[in-house]
């Protein structure tokens, strides 16, 4: 027969077993995490109509996307996950009560060149609450918390929520008279962690042309800086000026005014004047997330205020605000970096069963019993030499091996071998059980992600 | 601005946040369910080169499939999760141990024609447990448990595994000189819960043209019927005329004794010498479950052994067993049947939040500390009336309300309407969150199914 070469395409992430187990705890952890805050999961095809997916068209993703005929259907593969929320919000509109607060953990697809830690399908997981009309700033105020209980639960500790308003930098450009300007501005001033404030500088004078008092403010602006209050002390000398700026200021206080009863360390979170987070989308606060220790990573979980997520389907005003960590990638860097945690089990099972008589029903009703008591267990009858059974253990890494001989199925006992200690005893299948229970329950006590 | 009508294809569920807890409690039982058997979850592309997908080729399923080019690369979507397990275990064999035990839950893609019932975009919920050259007898007879447990967890009870054997059916069209026969015989005997056995009879004698004598003997083998033991019994009538039908009938008393060890009840199992699950791929024990109280919805988990995985990839020998819930299906029947519990909670949370105090800050701490004691809590803070606020917790379906006052800021209180019982009262944060999550518990306590 012919055989085909196996091959997963370039691009594409999977996983073998192990770090597969380390992927499934983390999405657990945002599931759980996302729900604590009332969100709903959501479900959406990952294939929608080509022409309602583009509604908004353009741009750099449409070169990107997975686009193909079926029959006569002209069909693509959703690029996101806020898109096909819009199309649900707009579709479903008379079926939601609003606020609609939804969270999503899916696969999106991008065709981009491919590179190392860059994917063409990952999952992104993204929480979103739509107002129907308005939507009150305490949802702004509320993210970080959703965002710092979500890394805690990871296992992080060293990382930052830093927080701006867009408000504040439509209105501070537009006290300088250069709103039109203010998208060319924030692009250049974006540049401000890989260039530095001195060539920030010379590139608003020299290529934006604009004037030495203005590149004067616009840097004096950028580097305020220092504890919360201090940087909404310094932004409180703006005030009085502009309307937008005054309401972003006034949105700013309401979120740093909230952190603590939400929870929220002052060092977890920083107001910082420097992010802006494209250019037209977002309107109110923005958020990046950053590993202290891994700046070089970039922000691992963005997002912000939106006005009008469904304006392409629906008359309808619905402002909301939402978060997306790109998880696969997310995944990705914290492998290389050596943060997943190697000592969380991740066995397919938590005690593999070897059943050393010739009826085997004894030691599958061990088996059964365990399962009854939630151990994951697996029976194990292939006949070979003890050695290879043992070599198997070891592979999977169970971290108990369970035997079971014509001496312990007379007396109602079994063997439990705990292997990482070595240490092996005969117990009643119920003492077994309690002992399994709780070593398993020891061994899951620490954290996916661990710094170093 | 010109607005795109928001649609969802058809054959593409998509759900509303209800249904899709419903879907969520149950995809969580699966998983659970899988993992207590020691199987490893898994995630493959949804995308795969075309000709990996298809190296077996032709058939019904090349029509169905969406296949479609980006740049040069002739990609196509997954149609079922046992083609990429095969290129997944012959691509990582080295990587693998084995016996390899995986699950996975992923969406698969049919361009079938759209129907009632019928999906294009599916949910296949798959185990299967790949040997390397030998895969033992053993991990055949606990698929029945497997299956036993899964649809015990979701709840029904009235449901019945058959098992058949396909060394047994092709032994026995053996004896009878009818091998080249047989997937024309079998393809008939298929149509006896349709037509009956007196039509069978008929098209075996016109159709196919076989000896009244050889009807009469294929007639009274998918006869026997009875109990467990009389079949076998029944079986044992036919030993030693055919090797493979003693190794099939043997491969069958094995997963028939050890039954009840593996905890699987008489009544939900039965051996049931019609049932052969397609014609070339399964070469042992074949099994489908079916709905006592359902029968027209037909199999509802089905699988078997095979004996070679991967030979479209590998000259290796990989045997295995697997079976496969196609999901979406059974929770679109189940939905349709009123079979899917609504008394249990599907609110997007446990608690709304409601402050009724210009400083949010108490009723913030509050959703903090019962967010930290692991109640899915929303906090609500638009501006509307009393008696909107309380519609949207109608709306959503929130069992609790938790009303946060002055009075009862002062007094580190909170209160607590039932929403069931329509009982208000007023408790200590802490007491408040136990008296909660008590309640919670109490509610989660049915089965996602209920058979009426």
């Amino acid at each position: 027969m012919e055989r085909m070469k196996p091959r997963t395409l370039s691009g594409f992430m999977e996983l073998l077993p192990r770090p597969q187990q380390q992927m499934e705890r983390m999405m657990e952890i945002l599931r759980r995490s996302y729900s604590l805050y009332g969100f709903t999961p959501l479900d959406t095809p990952v294939i929608e109509s080509a022409e309602v997916l583009l509604a908004k068209g353009g741009g750099e993703t449409e070169k990107q996307i997975y686009r193909f005929e079926k029959g006569d259907a002209d069909l693509a593969l959703r690029f996101d996950l806020t898109v096909p929320l819009a199309k649900y919000v707009a579709l479903h509109y008379n079926d939601l009560s609003f606020p609609f607060r939804r969270y999503q953990i899916g696969k999106v697809y991008r065709g981009e060149r491919a590179q190392r830690g860059r994917f063409r399908e990952f999952y992104q997981a993204d929480i979103d609450v739509i107002g129907d009309g308005k939507l009150d700033i305490t949802n702004e105020a509320e993210i970080p918390a959703i965002i710092y209980r979500t890394f805690s639960a990871l296992g992080l500790k060293r990382f930052q929520i830093r927080v701006n308003n867009r408000k504040i930098l439509n209105g501070f450009y537009a006290m300088l008279g250069l709103t039109e300007r203010s998208g060319d501005i924030m692009r250049t001033v974006d540049k401000l962690d890989k260039i530095g404030a001195e060539k920030v500088g010379a590139l608003l004078r020299d290529e934006l042309g604009l004037e030495a008092s203005a590149v004067e403010e616009i840097l004096r602006f950028i580097h305020i800086g220092g504890s919360n209050e201090e940087v909404l002390a310094a932004l409180s000398g703006y005030e009085g000026r502009n309307e937008l700026f005054d309401a972003g200021l006034s949105e700013l206080k309401t979120v740093v005014k909230y952190l603590a009863a939400f929870g929220v360390p002052a060092e977890n979170f920083a107001v910082d004047l420097t992010i802006a987070r494209g250019l037209d989308y977002y309107t109110g606060t923005v958020y990046e997330t950053t590993l202290l220790d891994h700046p070089e990573i970039g922000s691992v979980c963005s997002g912000g205020r939106y006005d009008n997520l469904a304006e392409y389907y629906t008359d309808r005003q619905l402002p909301g605000v939402g978060i997306s960590i790109g998880l696969t990638r997310l995944f990705y860097v914290l492998g290389e970096q050596g943060m997943l945690n190697p000592e969380l089990p991740t066995a397919p099972c938590d005690v593999l069963v070897l059943p050393m008589t010739e009826d085997l029903s004894p030691a599958i009703a061990a088996a059964t019993a365990l399962r009854e008591a939630d151990v994951r267990t697996q029976l194990y009858t292939e006949g070979k030499k003890f050695k290879a059974k043992m070599n198997y253990a070891d592979k999977i890494g169970v971290p108990y091996v369970l035997f079971l001989g014509e001496d312990e199925a007379k007396a109602g006992a079994v063997s439990v071998k705990d292997m990482t200690s070595g240490q092996q005893q005969t117990l009643p299948v119920a003492d077994a059980i309690a002992f399994i229970k709780a070593g398993i329950e020891e061994r899951n006590r620490g954290a996916v992600i661990i710094e170093k």
